[in-house]
């Protein structure tokens, strides 16, 4: 299925459910990758581009629950193709690692695991729009939705500009459930590129995990 | 190419290049089939729902110039999906006549022939998102794009809320060419579909042309 010849080394992606905790593991990262020497970008999806960013508010807008799911995954590739087309290409060219938080995983596993959207469709689109490029080396932020579910919505009343962007945040446990479960099946059938990191723990010891799996990452 | 058990007879397009007097012709088009008894509805690409609308802001944003041309050709695919799913295949169920201002044959000629897109690939894409339905009858508004524009540009200056429309009234004469010929192009392929309305004329003449290819086509 994946195409090794694709994958590249200097591009990391980070993934998890709601509430997983990537936005405050991204900084320590990009810290941690600047001390090694390296030239940093980080990025997410979606929204890592003008144009993305109104993609995004159409997609998190909690008033859009009428969206059809097809809708819904072509939004997300055509954030994506803006974003590599504009950002991540002209950085990974530039010799820049970059970091991407959310990336075509979170396209399979929330339109297609728990979406219900068929995978291979969703594979196809992506390759047609996007071609083949693969993160060398995806880190999986795990823990239990109920868990992070409880963060998020924490966030969200610490936060009211925050709470507009939590059409997915409405979603079901259960949506949730089959979240974290897509992810880690992809985990299990490409064990070369995930490293999935128990993000149950504290902030500091979830950041020595993801340091001690870039530290092997980048000794290879 | 084209699978004909996809065309429905109820569902009709209007074509044509900036300022051609599609919306003007709309409701004539309206008018005549609400006149032979038929439930009609009328509706356009792109922006024919609510978050479709949302995706429209995004496409035609005068500011967003630097739209990859793939990101761009799947806004438009999502908003079809969107549109199809909500609007148009629940009308066509319940008997009423579709009559859309844009469609397929647009993302084919705006993205494809004269934005240079592969046309297989904006084929494969339309296809694996919104399936094979096809208009039985459509429309092309034909005009010399130097007329159409000079149109499009008395009603911008009449309209400041227009103005803010016109990411695609800036493109060059030359851009405008290609749609047109496109729309020849595709028009020559599909006699069967197309109708070629001279749309250099007077409104009330173009609606008599108009009513004479409805008219051809209910006869059938």
């Amino acid at each position: 299925m994946i195409d090794l010849a694709h994958k590249d080394f200097m591009f990391i992606t980070i993934e998890g459910i709601e509430g997983s905790g990537k936005t405050t593991q991204i900084d320590a990262i990009a810290g941690w990758l600047a001390g090694c020497g390296h030239e940093v970008l980080t990025t997410r999806e979606p929204g890592g581009t003008a144009i993305g960013g109104q993609i995004r508010s159409v997609l998190l807008h909690p008033d859009n629950t009428g969206m059809a799911p097809v809708a819904e995954l072509l939004l997300y590739v055509a954030d994506r193709a803006q974003h590599l087309e504009t950002v991540v290409r002209p950085a990974l060219a530039a010799g820049k690692v970059v970091v991407c938080d959310r990336f075509f995983d979170a396209t399979l596993v929330y339109q297609g695991y728990a979406r219900g959207l068929d995978r291979a469709l969703i594979r196809q689109l992506h390759r047609l729009a996007c071609g083949n490029l693969q993160p060398a080396l995806t880190l999986l932020l795990d823990l239990d939705p109920e868990a992070g579910l409880t963060r998020a919505w924490q966030r969200i009343h610490s936060d009211d500009a925050h709470a507009r962007e939590s059409r997915f945040e409405k979603e079901t446990l259960a949506f949730h459930q089959r979240v974290r479960s897509g992810y880690l099946d992809l985990a299990r059938r490409e064990p070369e590129r995930f490293t999935v990191i128990d993000a149950v723990q504290d902030p500091p010891s979830v950041t020595r995990q993801i340091e001690a799996a870039l530290a092997a990452h980048f000794s290879r």
